[in-house]
């Protein structure tokens, strides 16, 4: 097992601090450039569209960690109300809402429901923004950790993200076919940049500057079959980095909680790969992206590169946000 | 002015229930079919990507309905627990989340934040799902309204439009412009359907079936200017309905809070044309989107059309969602 | 095992429907005098305080419903914010709140913290409103129960109840004393009117019109041993709903989760008793009421009656309220 | 105008810290003991009661502060889904909470509604923790202000005051009627120590050891006959910490917002007697209590001291919280 020193090592040689100047808040998404962004748009071959997105709901992976609950989904206005909201509320004295809500049904056959969610912002599809991690009191490009204050990071949070918009090449790495699994990666066995360069020999695919590479380990596969938001399963080893690193890829995405493996590589650390990727590095990982109707279309017809689509919404300060990412072919 | 008799000669004649079968919830997204998706991607000439969703936060325009407040954004953990929480949680017996949350930090150097976001669905830039209005008991293609419960839409919520991604030919229609005003659109004089037809004529783009429409009043760069979410502003009149009908239009956004005039040409109602884009076409309304950057790049090179890439995210049920269409030219 | 007909005659004998006039949403609590509650106040002599709320937040016994989750509490400034939001916010344009928050500790060495709090109402300590349950479309004393919109209860919330502060006299009947359990009653053996009769007997209290009546089953004692929240558990069998009725009781308090048994004992239906004591008699249900200190101290002095201030929060329309109920010997 | 130079020398005059051990967190509470929780109930002549919360909904005063919305009130079952969620909810597959519920609604002619509140904890009648307010790093007794983590209080938590239960004599001062004002005090003239006294001789009422003063400004009725919840009003000037020090007073309240007076007496600072009673005294400060229907009883007998039970809910490491405070005459 690796221990803090070698970290460090492979952190000063992947860090991409000042390499696109020391305000620099996008990291390796300053890899897309607009002839990448054209690029991903000639990939468009057949006007296949693939939703990534999951569920934002109750049925969610969340309550392994407790901050981070489902989706609380509830209605503020619904069918139930159609004849009732006009009929009793006006005279509700104490209910501001009510008042101006029946006001709009009064002497009016027209009428409408609203909503309203309640969610951590990783807790479905999402991108992290680089701001959700750091260690030694610094966040990417060297910008202090505490400017991450209750009112949400003032630097590298996702809404700096949204000039970039995330659209680029988007290549799939199906390491459950290439393992031959049957649904899912099983825990213990952590993807390793050598078996990544093996996926995508074997797929017939390159990976190019300004990707977004989606690694499918099959674990959403498997929640939907199993239903256990906490079970481990296999992602990429901590050294993955170093191989994104030398790739130039913009960001990396995957099928299951955290990209990478929960089994961390490195001594007495927990997500040795986030800190690499979002602290070093500055390129973002999304998670939780459904990745199986996408797989099938790749494998049916050999092609494993499409145009990619995955802004994240622009929530002031986040530091993270969910997506729904869209795959064209 | 118009009386619910019109309004209802003009639902039947722009009515698509049945039209893609009695099951249907996608109403007009069934334009968009994969030649459609293609040719939307033939679009891109420079890679040039406009991110037209708006801030997700406390400075957006909610207010003046009381049911829609402003998203709240919260940290979870920040910069500020760096070196505390691991020093005071863990003896904190009764907070089960403290106790988890410090136990990632202990004998660890590495840190993360996290957090959680309370909005209602439709606070900013968003799209309205079909079910988000009715009349005489039913919405779209006939499905019953009380099948909208407290537990979220069971037909036609945003959840059944995530299978499209909403990805097609956009084409800006740029009214400002056309008009010649300053900023925005003043309120008072609501855009008919021949001025969307100038106003195409005029830039030299022809509207085509399964375009999203993006309408540009101006409103949003005015509430960036003023500050005030309540301030009217012209907006379609209720019989662009009909145009959007014969043109076969996917979905109709713009930068303004409700897409039509908040003057009803309708005797008696509150937002008929949502009444005949939603429920009797099946088509979508965007909301709050902001088309300034955009609009100046369409006036620069006089290219009107665009490839939308405009996902709502998958929330189970709901009747509308936050969104961050993208614009690539 | 009863049938709906047998629960209709016994919901015929304790109705209190117009017992108190057709406009009434109290019930019971009308058995509350002033000369009772002068009563309640001349049964303090020693000046001991029991406060019988249990934890809000993130330990708590919430779980099994899913509709229902523990209360998350969230920092909106917090001490680690001390030195670090008036140094990044004042210069955030995008962040309202954070501006004025900042704004607060510029020049000014003061600080201050402050948070907010999500939550099902019922949670935790807790009172249910008469119209937290009905059938056959009615509530407490007839009122429709359609009534109950989105925007709350119009009939029967919990603010209505708020007039009478639910102050009085309190006994004790600790159940798990009489039966010689070691901490709780195990499930299966529901708790019947006679073994009422009986403990009230050993421990030489009466019962009297207008008190709330709290019942020790033990049952939070084992959610904090076992930390099993979904943990079945004896409760008070539907027929004691007669027994409060002929006691004129004001309201009944439990240490567990729905006071009654969650076996029902009328068949095809679940909570027979809240229907019966809620929605027929219009007597309120006090639910996870920590007992233990209070049942120790009633042990050591053989007295089981005390002042009972326990007044609900006045949520306008809410079906239920949190409460942290006092205890007064 | 006072320097920060005599604020720091009343500070010290006032101080609490250590009189009651160095790991105390309850403060001035500690002036209640049992023998002043016994006399407080011989208060109680005529079982009169008067609940002093006021409204918790989205008619409630908040506004001001964009940190503190009103509570929102939200129905997660309501009257509208008697029918409907059964017959809609178990065929979804995606909604995981309308399954279970529905699942209670099958083959059962019984019903439930259920609601949840998200709020500020300090957005309506409400009691501020010893942790609320800091400087210099230190809350009450020293305890370190980061100790204050996005996890909560780690100490002087409301949750600490549970112990206490906040049960005593209670007084109230009637400013409105001392001043002989209409219905409140006007903003401009702070209220002194000395008319503090003059009010108390005028009423014939001593303010003693352990009690909670509750004075009334009139702000509360002005609030709701002109519904500006930003409306600013006369409160305590700063000096009054040391009135309140002087008489060992428990706890001090008011109907309005901050019970001081917002004009600060204190060269560069805000909320000076704040900082002197929470963190130098350990003295709490209620807020938004409704005095009125007390101070019209207080008036017509003349007696202006009762028996007060003010609990806080116990919310883990809230630095404030809602409360229903009942006063008993």
């Amino acid at each position: 097992m690796a221990t803090l020193t070698d970290f460090r090592r492979v952190a000063r040689d992947v860090s991409n601090w000042g390499r696109w100047g020391g305000s620099d808040e996008l990291g390796t998404l300053n890899f897309i450039d607009a002839a990448k962004v054209a690029q991903a748009a000639s990939l468009v071959r057949h006007g296949k569209v693939f939703a990534l997105g999951v569920d934002f709901g109750s049925s969610g992976p969340q309550g392994a960690f407790m901050f981070r609950q489902n989706p609380v989904h509830v209605m503020t206005v619904d069918g139930g109300d159609a004849s009732t909201l006009v009929r009793y509320s006006p005279q509700s004295e104490r209910n501001a809402v009510g008042r101006q809500l029946s006001g709009f049904f009064e002497d009016n056959p027209f009428r409408f429901n609203d909503d309203m969610i309640i969610m951590p912002l990783q807790a479905a599809t999402q991108w992290d923004a680089l701001s959700h991690v750091y260690y030694e009191d610094q966040l990417y490009n060297g910008f202090p950790a505490d400017s991450v204050t209750s009112l949400g990071a003032y630097h590298c949070g996702i809404d700096k993200v949204d000039v970039k918009g995330i659209t680029t090449r988007g290549v799939l790495l199906d390491l459950v076919r290439h393992r031959g699994a049957e649904t899912f990666l099983e825990h213990g066995d952590p993807i390793t940049p050598a078996e990544l360069d093996a996926a995508a020999r074997t797929q017939g695919v390159r990976i190019e500057r300004g990707d977004v590479v989606c690694v499918r380990t099959g674990w959403w596969a498997r929640f939907l079959e199993a239903g256990d938001g906490g079970e481990p399963a296999a992602g990429l080893d901590w050294r993955c980095a170093s191989w994104l690193h030398d790739h130039e890829v913009a960001a990396v995405a995957a099928d299951n909680l955290m990209v990478e493996d929960p089994i961390s590589g490195v001594e007495g650390t927990f997500l040795p790969m986030h800190m690499l990727c979002l602290r070093d590095m500055g390129l973002m990982l999304g998670e939780y992206w459904d990745l199986e109707a996408l797989a099938a279309d790749c494998a049916a017809d050999g092609v494993y590169e499409f145009q990619l689509v995955a802004p994240p919404l622009r929530v002031t300060g986040a530091v993270g946000s969910p997506v729904n990412p869209i795959a064209i072919k």
